[in-house]
């Protein structure tokens, strides 16, 4: 009799976007003509870049020729050439030293950040902040470490750091003893940006803590201001204490291209039962081996394309693009009598309820007001209750005309 | 203190083909004029087709406009045109009904293969052919459920099916009791292939014993002979019992692509501890929402390109190449006197070595010898010992070549 892994089972039934999706469906059918505007879901919708259609296309052109096939990608999922590429201009441009042996490409950080657990033991004890990315939170769950969850939407294993305007959503490292950390800065979903203080803090904690820090720098391309820090090896000593991911998703419109990488330094270790100290980058090497094939050699060349004079360009355009809308929701809703934070350093702006409604309520208040479709806080975790987040991927002019249509509804 | 999972200590420190390597690469070393013909690694070395070449580029263009940009593909890993086009040719054209909720898209089906394991529950009894594709084992061996490994290579919580020359490396089913098989038909390593009664034995013994078949059909598009089945769901009962992989990697070339897809039948179900019975259709849904990000759009119109008929006979003829260098393998090989099996439905023939020889001295000696490079049979598995895998992925000239140099080398 085949058993069931019942830890998926403890995993909370509505998952976010799904529930959207349902009231959304339930309000176009009563309402057949009306015209939504989706501040929703984090997806990027400006074309892709110039730059990288044409690698992509050049690269499909290449594998059509006997001299230009390519087989199976390498281990570490990549080629040199896009290793070298990240390497110098995600790094050593900002002189930050890393091995190319320490960089594995993947489809994607959601993947990466959702397997990482698995190169740690059963009982490492996870801390996550709260509101968090639910990935890091159900990979755990999956994987049995997280416990039951409790009636507020808590898992009784997990330790939760509250993200609150009090903390300027950057939560302190905490007091009991946490093993594995799942830090995202700039924050998916409050648009929250840690600073070298707030990252220097984590990594002196985690030194002393004998902790790893997952560090999900997704988003680090909306960063504006360029003294804050964009990788956590920006940091002394973190090289001995965090993995590092990135994304080519949201600063090139990966999303529907799929290319990310993680970092594993080699100063990085974990421990066995008997003390003896490994080092993580091996762990994590074998497991992609063993588990991931490498990424297609068109993306391959799509992402190497992002770091050529013309791909950055271009792909800094898309972002600015993206900011420009991020300033015009902050500023509009501000003058419409919100209260908001983020969207300075992040396309996502975490919008306070108003009249201490429920996220829930405001989702639907939003909906019908003005026909504009956010995310609910409380949907990213309890201490997301109370918020909406509004994301800045969006076409302009719609981004413009819901600022209108919530100013006009009057909240 | 961060602890590792230690069960990744238990996996066999030699992987095969980084041990091949070291070998190739001391001998280059030692003659660096050689020109080694390698039928090593089953890697495809044709240029992709002109239809998918087309398709990617068409694709690519496409995501550059504003109205065919595409952002994260769907939760189940793939549009509705490429699910449908995998229902109606891969299926409903074989007289097998399959549902497109069922049809999960990947990246590749090492990567499904791998996966798959983590639904069910930690205890789960797992049963492998020997010799095997190393994945189904290690990706068990990391999740905790095949134990410590003997010194014959085997490990103590696995159990083993001997696939010999005596059962036409096709075993039976166990007597003892398993909960989850692995079978890989056509067979990767040893090109053998299962009949309708060798299937229909397993689907009777799998509904009677309560178990699990995981059957990857990665290289069914090189069985020949019409009569044989290509789907496991083509013997009835199936649905209740069987979990389906299949790749475009070897059918079309896309080792360098990347994509595949996994069959979950909502008739089958699960256990949890206390007897319920639980789809596990559900449970693979859940994993592929939260850890998986689907396919590069790009990569989905290929594959559709696969099924187009320009696309089915530029692919066909990819294969047909492939099977006429087994051919020729097979024959110029038993005219030189050794013993070969498979190459008839499977792109592998799997050669005895001569004169008792063990996999690694005849793998040696093959290099020394004929400058080829094979892949030693032991390297898959205990029962592999005495045996070589040839692969027929290579270019036809070379084949030729190869077949020469061993014969006029004598073994």
């Amino acid at each position: 009799m085949a058993q069931i892994n019942e830890h998926y089972r403890k995993l909370q039934a509505g998952y976010l976007f799904p529930e959207i999706a349902r009231r959304v469906g339930a309000f176009r059918e009563a309402h057949p003509g009306a015209d939504l505007i989706r501040l929703g879901i984090g997806d990027v919708t400006l074309p892709l870049a110039p730059a990288v259609v044409e690698a992509i296309r050049r690269a499909a052109a290449e594998m059509g020729t006997p001299e230009g096939m390519r087989g199976y990608p390498p281990e570490q999922g990549a080629e040199d050439f896009l290793i070298a590429a990240i390497r110098e201009h995600d790094y050593a441009a900002r002189g930050v030293p890393v091995d190319p042996s320490e960089i594995f490409v993947s489809d994607g950080s959601k993947q990466d950040s959702a397997n990482i657990q698995e190169i740690f033991g059963p009982r490492c004890r996870i801390a996550v902040t709260d509101p968090v990315y639910p990935v890091y939170v159900d990979s755990n769950v999956m994987a049995g470490r997280a416990g039951p969850a409790t009636a507020e939407g808590y898992y009784e294993g997990v330790i939760y750091l509250p993200a609150t305007e009090k903390n300027g959503f950057m939560p302190p490292p905490p007091e009991e003893h946490a093993d594995l950390v799942y830090l995202c800065s700039p924050n998916n979903p409050t648009g929250a940006v840690a600073t070298r203080q707030n990252l220097e803090a984590w990594v002196d904690w985690a030194r002393r803590a004998d902790a790893v820090i997952v560090f999900d720098a997704a988003y680090d391309a909306f960063i504006r201001d360029p003294s804050l820090p964009r990788s956590i090896y920006e940091i002394d000593g973190a090289r001995s204490c965090a993995i590092e991911m990135r994304s080519f998703s949201k600063r090139a419109g990966f999303t529907g291209v799929r290319c990310a990488y993680t970092v594993v330094p080699r100063d990085l270790t974990g421990s066995t039962s008997t003390g003896e100290r490994v080092p993580l980058r091996e762990l994590w090497a074998r497991r992609h081996a063993t588990k991931f094939n490498g990424v297609p050699y068109v993306v391959q060349r799509a992402a190497e394309a992002v770091f050529d004079p013309e791909g950055r360009k271009q792909t800094a355009a898309q972002v600015d693009y993206y900011m420009e809308n991020a300033r015009i929701l902050r500023e509009g809703l501000a003058g419409a009598g919100f209260t908001l934070f983020g969207g300075e350093h992040a396309p996502y702006i975490w919008m306070r309820t108003p009249e201490g409604r429920s996220s829930w309520e405001t989702f639907d208040l939003l909906l019908e007001r003005a026909q504009v479709v956010g995310t609910p806080g409380s949907g990213f975790g309890p201490s997301g209750e109370g918020y909406i987040r509004l994301s800045a991927f969006g076409d302009r002019d719609r981004v413009a005309e819901a600022v209108e249509r919530i100013t006009r509804a009057g909240f």
